[in-house]
């Protein structure tokens, strides 16, 4: 008998049929045995409704009330989950994150939890219970309803998995795993029956929009076993995102091809080479709340070096703006150049650290397209360029071939 | 400076438009000095809409988690309350029915409140706060969420009005105040400035449906002033419903007429006059959840006596059947006959204690107009009388103007 989170986000439960699907679904798991705990979203469309109402009313609404309307969408979908469960014959009980006592800071809107009382869902699991949780709320030391931010149960699902000590926390999303890349590019894409917490996070970072980056961080701090499945398909299982130390099995050198199109490069020219130069261009860019990415600095000659950074497309002018007015104001740089038709590729492997020659068949890879690579960046289990976007698709391709993902998952 | 509890009733509050005009209104208050306590209802249709998906997913669906998904109606309403009193520059701050602890029993769908912890609301509003409070709603001793029934935030208000003991409790309604009757069968009907708690009870059972009557014998027992106001014009003071005792000016011998139109009425011809009858007769009819209205039992002669009763003219059917079914099982009647176009008319007043002729008067009036009575009942502060339905208007309109109730309140 194992105990399972299961988390179904706002698409899953986005009407009453839907929730009958999904808890059909549940009740097939329960008859087999496992007990089960389950977070919901709000219906889809409904915080946006909610915050809507909010916005109708203030430009900037209180924190802390819009936290009191917006919990109540996760609210509605746990009273009707847990109907739905009772109509199937499954014993099933709701609860809010204040009931539940999710225990969280008082930062409205953003909280973070502090902790669990995992007693009383304890009493109710092994009385036979299914639980059924809201996600994405919590209460703070003083009895006030908070939120953990958009987007915010994944990471309720993961924290009660570890109050718990549950076997697996399963999220049910529109996909049905995580894929060596994205398939709308690559038909040959493979989904991945294992990936570990470290890719998980470089590729999610990347723009694999699967999980909620702070889930998994969250997952890989308590250790809990996460596991990606389909909602709406009832084959597979899924993708299983694992701790590197736990696998028995063998792992592959990549796992997959991360890549972001709405990237601009700027570069600085002719800065002096000293102390603190990365704080002088980046200081106000920070300022400005533009977010950098990648950050590329050069050896220098002569005492000065080039300094190139990415932010997002959007803030390409904005950027470059900021550093044209540090120049006025006796900033010392030759030139400012930039590129606002970037792309970025990046390969992620866990298996790039024991194995050497990755980079050096990523780079010949390109070449042999005629792609030219403007920025380099690597990390532990990850290789980033940066490449003109109108070669994204092409790069993505020829890489996912050159490292064999579309074949079965390659040991290591 | 007052403690005054207001309530704004669903349709009050069932645009965000409106939730800025009573939030204009509030501030107005707020600003000559007053501390607020704010009850609201859910947005008009919020609760018929969230009990739909409820009964999408089961015909009998538990009460348990009806309540959790019901509450959520007043919850959106009371932070999107807070927000606009907070945009016009008011301190405002809101409350679940779970957060004030407004402790109730454990009866889904119709609890009963038990206590209230004032303590908080107490803290905010001696901090210059106007606190918003869930009507409708509290918790058990358990923490589960649990609602008062349908229509239960007049009961809210006045219970937090008796917590904090309140100058006054303000029931803003679509209605400007209580009447002598209907204006729309009597167009010189007047607002009551004063009525009391006892009129009112009788006013609110005969069809005056301008309070609960649950909410006004919770005032009447906690000894809270409740005044009617509309929310929608800001003229007038309303209704204020006192107790007797309290009134200083003189009190009106008649204060309303009443009415209700869907009545039936059934008399049992030729029962034996032996003790236990009435339930012989009753038992059955209340075994099929029929509700009885009026009953009125003759002196009977030569043993034998005629029993009659009212009910809502849509289960008369089923009443006149049941009986016969038992007259079938060897009840001892000689008949059993009805009328399904019955309606009933009351006048109230708790002068009528101290004054003789009121019935006389009534009687003559109705005679004066070949109106012919078929069944009186009477009590201490009211005197009902079933009619044929096609005489209704009439016998309202010319009573109305035999007691002068379009004459400024007449003194005892």
């Amino acid at each position: 008998m194992a105990l399972i989170v299961q988390k179904f986000g706002g698409t899953s439960v986005g009407t009453t049929d839907r929730i009958r699907n999904v808890a059909q679904r549940v009740a097939r798991q329960h008859a087999e045995g496992d007990q089960l705990v389950i977070v919901v979203s709000a219906m889809s469309g409904e915080t946006n409704r909610l915050l809507g109402l909010a916005k109708d009313l203030s430009r900037s609404p209180d924190p802390r009330e819009l936290d009191v309307i917006a919990s109540t969408g996760e609210q509605v979908t746990i009273g009707l989950l847990s109907i739905a469960l009772q109509e199937l014959g499954v014993k099933a009980k709701s609860y809010t994150g204040a009931q539940v006592r999710i225990l969280t800071d008082s930062a409205f809107t953003k909280a973070r939890i502090l902790s669990i009382d995992e007693a009383r869902m304890r009493a109710d699991l092994d009385a036979g219970h299914v639980v059924v949780v809201a996600g994405f709320q919590g209460v703070d030391s003083a009895g006030n309803i908070t939120t953990l931010g958009r987007g915010g149960s994944d990471t309720t699902g993961v924290a009660l998995a570890a109050a718990l000590r549950a076997d697996e926390c399963q999220i049910f999303t529109d996909v049905d795993g995580v894929y060596t890349t994205d398939p709308r590019i690559v038909p040959e894409a493979r989904r991945l029956d294992t990936i570990t917490f470290e890719e998980m996070l470089e590729l999610a970072s990347l723009g694999s929009k699967v999980l909620q980056i702070r889930s998994v961080e969250f997952a890989g701090k308590y250790r809990v076993k996460l596991r990606v499945l389909s909602s709406f398909e009832d084959s597979g299982n899924g993708t299983l995102i694992t701790y590197e130390e736990d696998e028995t099995m063998e792992q592959a050198i990549i796992s997959g091809i991360a890549f972001n199109r709405d990237e601009a490069k700027i570069t600085v020219m002719g800065v002096p080479d000293r102390p603190g130069i990365a704080y002088h261009i980046l200081g106000p860019i920070a300022d400005s709340n533009i977010d950098v990415d990648m950050i590329v600095q050069n050896v220098g000659e002569s005492g000065h070096t080039d300094f190139s950074f990415t932010v997002n497309r959007g803030e390409y002018q904005k950027a470059i703006n900021v550093l044209r007015g540090e120049i006025g104001k006796g900033f010392d740089a030759r030139d400012i150049i930039g590129d606002n038709r970037a792309a970025k590729v990046s390969v992620v492997g866990i298996g790039m650290r024991s194995h050497v020659g990755i980079a050096a068949k990523m780079f010949e890879t390109l070449a042999h397209e005629g792609i030219n690579i403007q920025m380099i960046s690597t990390s532990e289990i990850k290789i980033s360029v940066v490449i003109d976007e109108k070669y994204l698709e092409l790069a993505v391709r020829v890489l996912h071939r050159a490292f064999e993902l579309d074949q079965p998952q390659a040991a290591a």
